[in-house]
């Protein structure tokens, strides 16, 4: 397992530190608003896999300082879309891209950890996409600015797979191909968030105080065993019942579930001891991880 | 096809009664807030498998007597999990197990009845899964307690395929993912229902009524066959086209159909009289139903 | 590229124009309730290809003249479902028919301009399935009376496919399944609208406003490969990470790619000048097409 000390790692784009089982993780870049250059995505891969293998992390709550008026700004393109491109693929040729908004999405949707976006401010392109939609939760401020406007900018959405199936595809058409910038509490974008809070100086402590919550009385094998079972469901609902009922056993004769019986007898919250390096049955994954890296010719 | 007489059927955790084409069953255990033990399963598995073949159902209803204050507790754990395993799939190893809400689930989903869970009281784990989320409609009282626990107690939800396809990802994720309790009418719940009622008293009436203006006004096979086309539309747009088109051709020129055109043009209520047993074409099902009893040695 | 005179190509149920890169349908059988003859899919299956060829149009809109009190009051069946079968289709077999509606269906749906359904009066059958279900953004009167008949009528619903997607299975089986008629403010339907407009009056013009805006500031291109990755997203979020990266990095060298960054810049509106006849490459499309002419004999 890996024990990083977060605070000693050397990013220059985002300050992390943990809180118990908690790690925020502070966009550091207030006076550009957020934007990313092309080292904030490397750091963000970076630190969300680290998190994926450190026991300790139950929860990854990403936010912004209040001195940035967005949450994340998008994409920093004043020096044109090159900041997006990589001299390694860039030799090989178009076929070798691949979209650093997509990547970190990849790196946050795949972490086995809950993950929360804090979206204390605006948003607006990869602020909505990589940095809100591959989190398994979402505060927002109520005034909060959003915008996913791709296709005002004649480049095109990442996020595309990710938001129809998490408010349909009215929804997600009304946002992905208007490029229209919407107010939180909209009835075309409110389903995304898990809360929405009346001031930006809420929407931090909200989320924290959930995330505590989630991390003193969820068990972390079984968070991520659910997360498994939602990301990759199978192809219908027999295939699901049968990966469903394989963790269902092991977990039924686990530590994680033996304490989760005793917890509910004596009527008290459950303290889970389990974790993830070590408590996970060859079982999991049950799905074939695609890599991402390969060449594909054919594109 | 088949014909029992429900009420003699000796079974001991659901009281089952046909009220003219509406199946209605009432669980038995409401000194234990209908709780499962091992046997209630097993019964629902049966009247569905029956209500399935049985022509005079068209709509199949689940509710709670008022005297228990939960619509369903969830399983009975008191004893621990041993409740839910099986001595024959116990004897073969880990992977022989199947989740006896999840084979529940796929017993209602596959009837090919209308279903209706009229929720009118609390409702806890399975009372939350197998005995909701499978079924086609969901009537639910304002002020139930309504909990999915797993994460919660060690182990994983069942329902992590039907939940996102019902509300959407985010919604799904803000009930799985926590074990938190909501009230029906809470934002991150409430898509979920057909209807929410103001009292438990009004929702088993409002089921009824609702039940009894779709077994007189729908066709039996165009209620077959459209869950067919909602549950198994194929991969594609193109896919699903080919499958209605089809159905849509051999049900223009069905007795149903011509009662559909002959009501509509008399302006009256249609009478139809296809049914299951007789009336579907060797074109349905379209689709393979996997085998979930095949041992399946990977997993 | 296509550039047809669409007020002359002889139309006798549909009245088009073009309104600088805005071309408008209005349907032409107000006497009728603009219910759907034989010749209605035809024509409306000729329009939508030849819009989706027609680099001059950015965006189609279907609307309906306010003598009728219905946008589309579904197909005309007073004569029986006779309209629906095809002679050629009849000589082949039930296996052979193919339905207008869905074939309807899939001409909107693949055209890769932006498609708006301006629904100002009340709609049926395939007045809510393939006059609305398949078009990018649907605008409402609220008063508009909303039904899926089909169960009621003896056959099946198209629209299965895409019901669910859009607004999730929880309120489809509501609206497919009961055959009940809804106003367009209930809670069980209004996710399908982009805007619901108080009365019939304002429905087409705030509908063309938009047009007009999403006309003038997105890249035609960005909005076909969006559409794209929303309907054929590919089978994990991996694999449409490899689609958009693909698309990205094409488009961020392309000429709308630079005026998105060049109008950006300049702070003001983009002037996008790329077509879909010219320059999308031949990684456009990605997905196989399927051919739904052929017969499938085991149909």
């Amino acid at each position: 397992m890996a024990t990083p000390d977060y605070q000693k790692l050397g990013f220059t784009t985002i300050k992390p530190y943990l809180d118990g089982h908690i790690l925020v993780i502070v966009q550091d870049r207030s006076k550009q608003r957020n934007s990313w250059n092309g080292v904030v995505p490397q750091e963000l891969i970076t630190i969300f896999d680290l998190a994926d293998r450190d026991d300790r992390v139950r929860v990854v709550i990403v936010t912004a300082e209040l001195a940035s008026p967005a949450y994340c700004a998008g994409a920093d393109i004043s020096g044109g879309w090159d900041i997006l491109w990589r001299p390694e693929e860039e030799k090989e040729g178009e076929h070798a891209h691949r979209d650093s908004g997509g990547k970190t999405s990849l790196a946050i949707y795949r972490c086995r950890k809950i993950t929360i976006a804090a979206v204390n401010g605006h948003a607006a392109g990869v602020g909505m996409t990589g940095m809100q939609l591959p989190f398994d939760f979402r505060f927002v401020w109520a005034g909060a600015k959003l915008t996913f406007p791709f296709v005002r900018r004649g480049i095109v959405p990442e996020g595309a797979y990710l938001l129809p199936r998490l408010i349909g595809v009215s929804r997600a058409n009304s946002l992905l191909l208007t490029g229209g910038t919407f107010s939180a509490s909209s009835p075309l974008v409110r389903e995304l968030y898990h809360e929405i809070l009346p001031t930006r100086e809420e929407v931090f402590p909200a989320a924290l105080a959930f995330a505590r919550e989630l991390a003193a009385t969820t068990s972390q094998i079984s968070i991520a065993v659910a997360k498994g079972l939602i990301q990759n469901p199978g192809q219908s609902i027999e295939e699901n019942h049968l990966y469903d009922s394989r963790a269902m056993r092991a977990m039924g004769g686990s530590a994680d579930g033996a304490e989760g019986i005793l917890s509910f007898r004596e009527k008290r919250e459950p303290k889970f001891s389990g974790s993830l390096s070590k408590d996970l049955g060859s079982w999991f994954p049950w799905w074939q991880v695609v890599n991402t890296k390969h060449r594909n010719a054919k594109l």
